[in-house]
């Protein structure tokens, strides 16, 4: 399978961080910092807010669609750079994780449910 | 260029998600209070830590690094599944907005610095 | 008013500190990393859950209720250290900035609405 | 032991809540969300930080150790309308969690180490 789009992904986030010298900053500690940063940017839309009333801002507020798609951009960028600053393949990582939840829920124990694997 | 592997790891969390009939949960304000806890696990790993703490610790135990490895698995497939369910397309909303990051930090200005963009 | 419950709390939790030698990790930096830590632990509480069904819980599930007055425990332990830490008043900041509110959100404009103050 | 500062600190969030008619809002999940938002704004001072750095910012900086206190404010703020709104004595619930912690974390095995109590 082609991993085109995460190279080409970070290959664009390395060039932004090297026309600007920023490689000084980005350590893993330091962008774990600000992609939990970006994470509440992402919790304020659910601020005061139910999760329906959020599905129809959503769907009714292109705005606030833009809105929240730049802030899941901010946690991309911040997770593809302290991947690369960890040394991490974040394919196979992601690849690997899911097999292991595949073990922790198998389907038919985990079927409509939202009971973590723990207590399955 | 080709979006490939987003859209396949993409395809896997759906096959994940759908064999669990988990669809049901996954609205996009849970899913943002899921991804939030998945970047606490992140930064637990900084707790009672220093920047040069947390680089020699993932250099030196495999452990560590494949633990990190896999929280940062677990961002990505939330916000995989964010931005499904908000209508977004991921690599898109990063090239929007290393496009406005380019604009706010000109890389003459920010060479080098850590400064806000508000600040520059 | 007396001071004395706040102090007394932060005199427990620095005698806790010291019989441990740990207030050489009592940095306001790692303080505010180790708060966020049991904010995250709360969030918990809400994750795959509504409003509605959390209330629930808590009402009919006395042991959900100690988890939570534990981590509520935890938070408050943090603040009180950092508070101590960074050389802050903690009850002087809450009427100080309660005072800032009330300039912020005026009660004839702010009844019945949750709207951010920059909107109001 | 007195626990008037507290109390005190409860009733005037309870009247600022009230003359706004809020307590619609303050449901534990809402109040949950909110507290991690604020808490995020206390990690905000870590960004691009290092330990040493933000106590020096701390001490030379008047205008940032305000806004520091400010945060902790928010934090507490809603921290206290947390423990109301769930029915939780916040002042017990750190004595009761003290005592936890004391048998966690014996004085003579964790003394001057941050290892978790479950590796202790």
């Amino acid at each position: 399978m082609d991993q085109a789009t995460l190279a080409d992904l970070l290959a664009r986030c390395r060039a932004f961080r090297d026309a600007r010298d920023w490689q000084r900053f980005h350590s893993a500690f330091n962008l774990i910092v600000s992609l939990n940063l970006e994470a509440a940017e992402l919790l304020e839309f659910t601020q005061w807010q139910s999760e329906q009333g959020l599905a129809e801002r959503l769907e009714s507020d292109p705005d606030a669609k833009q809105a929240l798609a730049h802030e899941c951009a901010d946690v991309m960028m911040y997770l593809l750079m302290l991947s690369d600053a960890a040394g991490i393949d974040l394919y196979r990582s992601v690849i690997d994780k899911l097999a292991i939840n595949e073990a922790r829920y198998p389907a038919d124990k985990a079927r409509g449910v939202s009971t973590k694997y723990r207590d399955l």
